[in-house]
């Protein structure tokens, strides 16, 4: 049986301090749970963050880098692919986890949770405004959460799982 | 010197017919620019009406396919780029184009424009309403124009492509 | 009905005096059946030279460029398609071209000379001894062509096109 | 710290009894070393194989697979990397290990293994005869070692591996 991968998307240099500690917190519960960590493995703002938090709690850790090599690699990453793909590297973080958690809304994340409802992965929001929730909706039959805790995203990540 | 390649993206499926309907006359339009109207290539909606149009006006176009063959190719495309990226190729379309108009707004349009804000590609949308460009422009410091007519959209991709 | 695309790869800046005034010439024929020339784009060795010859001859020439921006386009390419895929933009050369030329062999080439024997694209090679042709045998149950002139590898690309 | 990665490649479908019990002993002696084995994923032959043995041996296995979903994953990969990618993902397999080591020789593995030298990386051969190895190694510098055992072929990985 393979893992459960679950993606952490946001922000990178841009990330807030507050979309940091919520990455960090996610992470950490998500290992607890006894899930792998996917992000898009540089070392910056809520990529690192997650990582390093599911690295606080025992868990393994995925990155999937833009780069030829592991430049920039966050040192929280336990596995680093390395796809020489640029942000084409954006689709295989969605499709690669089994739930999408965006944490903050820069354009690459933008991206992520577009392609993640067009492959018709679940998506939860976190640290961004009841109108970007609205915007993605359109693109989705099933309704698309807006978490405001970490205890309340890894509840709907229960959800989501157990119906497959 | 190579050509000048302007992406037109918008809903496959999905496309209403005042789409549609703008895609053609605007691949006409680009067309007769001697742009060259590069799409995503299937034969569908806004792709396949935008190589309609830049054909009628004697135009070369290019289509960008997601799959390993060309299945579904849009009859009117001169020449079809066999990707086998699936969704990935997105980031193919607003790299190769020198400006990105999206007509109408689907899960992979948004990826899209997403994409081509992060890369600092000029973005101009049509048929979508005003919410869809401010959802946008919190990604972008220029402005992202919201075109009304195709004589719009021509005007603006003259003005982004004299700034180079 | 969209244009016959045939790809020509070979080294890039290790390419002989010879493969290159074969590239050439290949280049031009291929342009004077009415065929686009499909390169690596770069503006080097075999790719610059098949592009160059492609446009003595009034042809159209595609280059599918490795990197995130036009740098190091060949100024012979008509249509540049930027895919910041690194290498593995090779899988596009090989699944847009309907038949495979290889003038020389860089590790590039030899890889892109493998993903079209996996996808069952007919590939004829040029400038290279027969221990190669001997080596891609193996992968392919068609026999691969080593054409001395580009008169006997226009003949074997017309012979391909007509099986279809 | 990240992890280390050590790729192997080989035929799917094709691979030999000898293949499958080499990769077999590989990949287990690779988990025994502390390293991570990465394969293409599917549930077919060498990539299979490698991934059994390792996780006999209680280390953790990556498969990059080829599709859009986990089709075909086999069932000894612990990490599924989900690509949609087809056979560019080759390159993926390639940038992420720190040794390529091949297993047999198909299409595809000539293709990585091409790649892999392409971008710099150390190539391990097994279970191919010398004229593979003579093949390959007018793409590289430094030899390439065709390895009679899985105890030379980890004892070149230490080499290789010690020298960054």
């Amino acid at each position: 049986m393979s893992r459960i991968l679950i993606g952490v998307m946001g922000p990178g240099e841009q990330a807030t301090a507050g979309q940091i500690a919520v990455a960090y917190a996610l992470g950490k519960a998500l290992a607890e749970q006894g899930w792998v960590v996917l992000t898009g493995g540089r070392n910056a703002g809520v990529m690192t963050a997650a990582c390093q938090g599911a690295q606080a709690a025992g868990g393994i850790t995925v990155g999937i880098l833009p780069g030829a090599d592991v430049a920039h690699l966050s040192a929280a990453v336990d596995i680093p692919i390395v796809t020489d793909l640029g942000n084409a590297r954006n689709n295989i973080n969605v499709l690669s986890s089994q739930v999408v958690v965006a944490c903050g809304l820069g354009a690459g994340t933008a991206a992520e949770v577009a392609l993640a409802l067009k492959a018709g992965k679940p998506v939860i929001l976190m640290q961004v405004g009841p109108e970007t929730r609205e915007f993605f909706q359109q693109f989705s039959q099933r309704p698309i959460v807006l978490a405001e805790t970490v205890t309340v995203a890894i509840e709907h990540i229960h959800k989501n799982l157990s119906m497959h």
